[in-house]
């Protein structure tokens, strides 16, 4: 472990921060037993990390372990006292505005998201309950602003991508700012924040004051992808499940760059949600795009959802290589008709109450030997039920190559066996080796690619 | 009943208004049964009625028994549909922003209280509890500003005033407002208006923007005592003891102005709770003050505190008469010695945490001839608990003597009996015929005045 | 003289103040002889009088004689030392913000029109150019706002009225505040304040933020005028002619309350131009208005309108007896044409280029008894040169009649011999006996009204 | 001649622009002769081609020649409509709004610059006037803002550098912004634009509204140095000694970055200035920066000051290679001492009055041969005398060897007679040729670098 330098400092909210009641600190400031207290305090790291690169969130927490946040009532609201800090949060000594902000937003979404849970409104039993939930948090956050045309384009794809596709993303950024739409992301790095600092520039160019650099991340993921400092607006929702839905009901279109494994189970949520056919008439703008050099990857994942989802799969998207002016001109259209489309449905401009989101897509997916054996993945089932059964399917066999519960599961037990059509498996296959080839799925010790599953027809 | 110019339009949120879930617009739209919607009804109908001088809630709602709101959701957040509404509402068939504001107010209170009262986080059953439920409401209509040094100003008074002590009213907010002091008031007409009217002129001239006329009201009240249009911040509380613990906890100093028995009744209430001992150190600037003609009446008010609870209660507050500027210096001064103390105890600046409410002034005082038996009213009592029996045997009496209900117990069970010193229950009989003679009471029928109650020694 | 309390302070600009060359500064600083550092002392003196009612310029002078302002350049811009000040500009030592904005105000118009004088594009010898030197005032003072609907309402009338012609011009502006109009008037007390006040009120309801209160004046009248604080716009013309020009350029419509001869002067100024031929199509709503006391009044003058300007003359104006609301709509309505013919016509919303002034309007009238005979008082004349002339012999009579100059060229020359028809210098007669029997016009030691005039045929 | 794209299109003017008086717009739009149109024109044309590569302003007005743009009075204000613009300052049909404010800039500071010089106020015969000229069209433009802390620095370079120098600007402008710093340039391309960008990011991150992109730029230059639409204020100065005037007044501190030869000619002057003996005491932060592959371009620039004007001019700048944050901290605390010592001296924080230039400064210097001959360049004269010289004889070798101009007088008279030092000329002329080989001076035709003068001792 290498020593890094530390900081202590002590900072008050500046106007945005929600007053705590002696409950909430009193909750919080149980600095022993509390898991609110842990939950904060990992997120306070997370974020003063920023900017730092580090891949593994065990690693920062390690780094850091002295690290400290006292939680004081004063005359003037809520003091945070930071001991042993990470220093790159500071300039000068003085903490940068954009971290204060985040650590008073993590404040709030922790301090809420464990009190709201216990409400009688809440039924995270029911689907409809759970979509409560997020609109619950997001209202809380300040994240729904009733009353604004649609806006808000969602960029998905890689934190760890090649220089070339970062610089196109900020391309892509930029000129969707000069259309004067914002940027929602997953908040750390790589494609989550150059749409934001390309957008910031070209708000800056149209002389747009509150452009909105939404952040949606979650405790599990926030300390792997730290918040990049352009996002004005973070949200940490409970977990991956809801962090997702937030995505889809608080964005009006979606992008999608390049990126790793993580990416491409995004994409199959993505078109498992669309290909419901109550979603059928809904419109929702897709677009897969990437510099020249990523037009080979994106053919590939535009090919395996032909050959496994089919054409009507690839009507729900576009692909567009190296054309930030078309994707941002595309995006823009596809969000007219959003607008219109609500008008017309009374759906809120501000949540996207008219998704049908599946309950299956609503919560985890645990990768056991027997619920991927349960998985049907032939031209049988349905096209929205298959993507969400690639997507588990997918989601297990990365497991089961990369990560550690996995790769014990099929040491222990063998590998999965997969009710599968060999016409869907093997594009799969083909799509997770091109991965490995491409740098974007990184196998532990360098092991070659290998199937760890076992198709049973 | 008179017929009423009424007038049906339709009106959407601007800003500031939290979105509605799916479920909350449904609560509040089934019109039949609900008590929600019941009571939203019932406060937007008194907020449109503003400006009209009705002093009886029954009234109100009789002459409008065909007005009704029904609330949609749309592209751009909720609509409101009004139909057969008080026309005076609108300028030209528009409505008046503020009064459209303060229709959202109300739908978030209203919502909100309700969906509130279930969380895990309140506990009704404690004093502590009831204090973090009206945290929670005021938090969550932004009243808590964190950061701003104390400067909210509570004006308690009569609504139905002579010409003379509204001209006074106006003059004193005036001063307040030079002062750039923030007013908060019961929201509806005479000393609820007045300070605040003053106040918009004098931060007009000190180019103050944003300045605070905060209206606590609650739904049993708003009806007789309808929002001023000047009030840019109403906030419905459940009950009249939630009302008065917000007004303890959120303003920083409170002036009294000449009023009726609710006046006296409040001016007891804070005398109560700042002679508990826990408060002795606490500083609370609170003034007597009214015109020149109004001196008398402030006498006998001064006067029965010092027969009763003595000169240790008349030291809380100080008498001003007839002079805006010297009140409003004392203010200023007293707030100057609030914002010192909460610094030094780390008090919140926008929540008076250390103030300590007995649990009995936090729940309501039914007059039955049992409860009002079992007041002690000596001075045996500790001052501070003399003061909160006084309060109820004065609520007592005057129920006894004006309100329906309490008549008709006496008629029943005959006068109540009071186990009270001579030395005190005269001043009281005393005080409450001046309020007849000073038309400051209205007997019903135009009865003369009689006790309503015997003293048992 | 009575003595007065002073104060002694220093201010600084915030925010608005041009910065001063050092130019400009040292012009400012020759105490001595500098014309334009009197010129300063005198308008300090009266906007820090505001609120004081004096009703005579020279009282105020005298009574402050020892009162200095010094102009200082340091780090933060121009600040203000004021020595022997009236303290009554001062709220617990502190200078009321209005109170020193137009300090400032004044400031940037005596520095710029000293100097823009001499600038070879200001041509004082044509008409056009009298009209582009108002326009560079105004644009220097920021009052002309491009690209805003017409909006601006002027207020005439009397500074010395009844209080229920006060009341009723609060009134008024109340309801013009209710249609988010602003008012522009002469900015003293009275009529010039009455409008603002309601209007102010009525903005804080319609929470419009940015209410303007345009206060139009000139040397040689702020002193018996002081601003009143509700004025955020403060803009000082060189003399009469110029604020008169500036009234009817920069106000979209005029409001004529009851008065006294100046208040009639005005209203004959503002007929002249109307009825000027090329002013033929031109909309500009002119609502004549008063409370019921009033009515005899307003007959009156129109009347006198009637008998010698003729019909078409009384057809450029209503007169609405004792209705805000109606001529608040009425001047709505008038508005709202306005802004057709501007955007037909391509004429600025903010500057009425297309009104004809004739030069006759724009030079100062100087009753000499060899310029009243030359006045034309004739039928055969056109009827805007008759209004011209009318306003003229109004003028001089007044003079005649009132001022010392006057009063004194009739003793020494005998009446003025006048060139008039009987059908004109009668009614004329009759309307100032009326003046001085409803004590609108005050003749010096009481003496009788006597005509100073006689009518040659 | 390429053909380039163009489109058509109206602009109007949003909120901040001055309304145009008739005189003006006449002015204006006398499209034939007058040369204020022909310098809008001009200017219009190189403000819509922002963003375009073109060193050379010939080429651009070429590129363009039928361009026009016509300016029109109507309801809102000023419009301009454009014919054949430049494509590229529009995104799908809009103009960018940083384009459009600049366009409006470019209007008010032509019509002023014009209107102003003929004012009386102005005396372009004085030293006292030039810079009273100055600060006139600064305040004009709103560039002056009294009441601010020094925080305005101002970035000379190349507009033409490597990327990697490109970078290296907005590294430092990124460590500027995050100390809450503003920027000024020349508003063109390279170190004029990296500096503004990297501010920009960073007032992001700290949460800056308002952050200040000054340029300042003049007709002679603005082609081939097209603003950069980051710049949010925009100032056309009239020509290069008012331009490089206003830099020095308005900015707070300078840092020199690697440029061409109109950058050590800007270093030069600046040196003159700084070495007169009046402003021996006055701080004015100065610094010498570049990555580290720019060392030895700032070696030899450091050297070459040290070996003419002495150490004594190489104190009052500082060399820092390769660090961005010490070159912000450096700064940073250079502008802590100008705020105290203009404190101290109650000089403007907004316009350096201290600031002695000589008149010398403030006039061009034309490269005849007798004026070269003239120059007195030895270590007799005193140090700012000699650096005033030395930028002369730079500026004429300069010409002498690349301007056409210059290079005819070669021809036709012969090389330069310089009397100066040897040990003064042998350093220029070295730097001269290092400026050759590094591609930081072009010579015509690929010429090889021959000096164009001779030393006379």
């Amino acid at each position: 472990m290498i020593s890094r330098p530390v900081t202590t400092a002590s900072v008050s909210a500046k106007g945005s921060l929600e007053a705590l009641s002696q409950r909430e600190m009193h909750q919080l400031s149980e600095a022993g037993a509390s898991s609110v207290y842990t939950l904060f305090r990992q997120c306070a790291l997370a974020i003063l990390n920023t900017g730092a690169h580090i891949d593994n969130a065990k690693t920062i927490l390690e780094a850091y372990e002295d690290f400290e946040v006292r939680i004081h009532q004063q005359d003037r609201g809520v003091r945070l006292e930071l001991i042993n800090a990470p220093a790159d949060a500071f300039v000068d000594g003085e903490m940068i505005a954009s971290t204060r902000e985040m650590l008073f937003s993590a404040l709030r979404d922790i301090v809420y998201t464990g009190s709201e849970l216990g409400a009688p409104r809440i039924d995270l039993s029911s689907s409809q309950g759970i979509t409560d939930y997020v609109f619950h948090l997001l209202r809380n956050a300040r994240t729904l602003r009733p009353g604004v045309e649609p806006n808000m384009v969602v960029c998905w794809g890689g934190h760890s991508i090649s220089s070339e596709e970062y610089q196109y993303s900020k391309r892509v950024g930029h000129e969707l700012g000069l259309r004067n739409l914002n940027i929602c992301t997953g908040c750390g790095p790589g494609v989550m924040k150059g749409p934001m600092k390309g957008a910031t520039i070209a708000h800056a160019k149209q002389r747009l004051i509150g452009g909105r650099y939404l952040g949606l991340t979650e405790p599990g993921i926030i300390a792997a992808e730290a918040p990049n400092p352009i996002v004005n607006e973070l949200v940490i929702m409970p977990d991956i499940e809801k962090r997702l839905e937030a995505f889809v009901r608080v964005g009006h279109g979606i992008i999608i760059f390049p990126g790793g494994v993580g990416t491409a189970e995004e994409f199959l949520y993505l078109l498992g949600i669309l290909l419901h056919p109550d979603n059928q008439d809904l419109p929702f703008p897709v677009i897969l795009t990437g510099p020249r050099d990523a037009a080979p990857y994106l053919q590939q994942l535009h090919d395996f959802v032909g050959a496994t989802l089919g054409s009507d799969a690839q009507s729900r998207y576009q692909v567009i290589i190296d054309d930030p002016v078309a994707v941002s001109r595309q995006m823009n259209a596809g969000l007219k008709e959003v607008g219109l489309f609500r008008r017309e449905r009374n759906d809120a401009f501000h949540f996207n109450w008219l998704l049908k989101i599946d309950e299956g897509f609503q919560h985890p997916f645990d990768p056991t030997h027997e619920n991927m054996a349960n998985l049907k993945l032939s031209r049988d089932v349905p096209a929205h039920q298959l993507a969400a059964n690639l997507r588990c399917a997918f989601s297990g066999i990365v497991s089961g190559n990369v990560k550690d519960k996995g790769i014990r599961r099929i040491e222990q037990f063998g590998p999965y066996e997969i009710h599968g059509d060999t016409a869907i498996m093997q594009p799969l296959d083909e799509l997770l080796k091109a991965f490995v080839e491409q740098h974007r799925m990184k196998l532990p010790g360098g092991r070659p690619y290998e199937p760890c599953y076992r198709v049973v027809t």
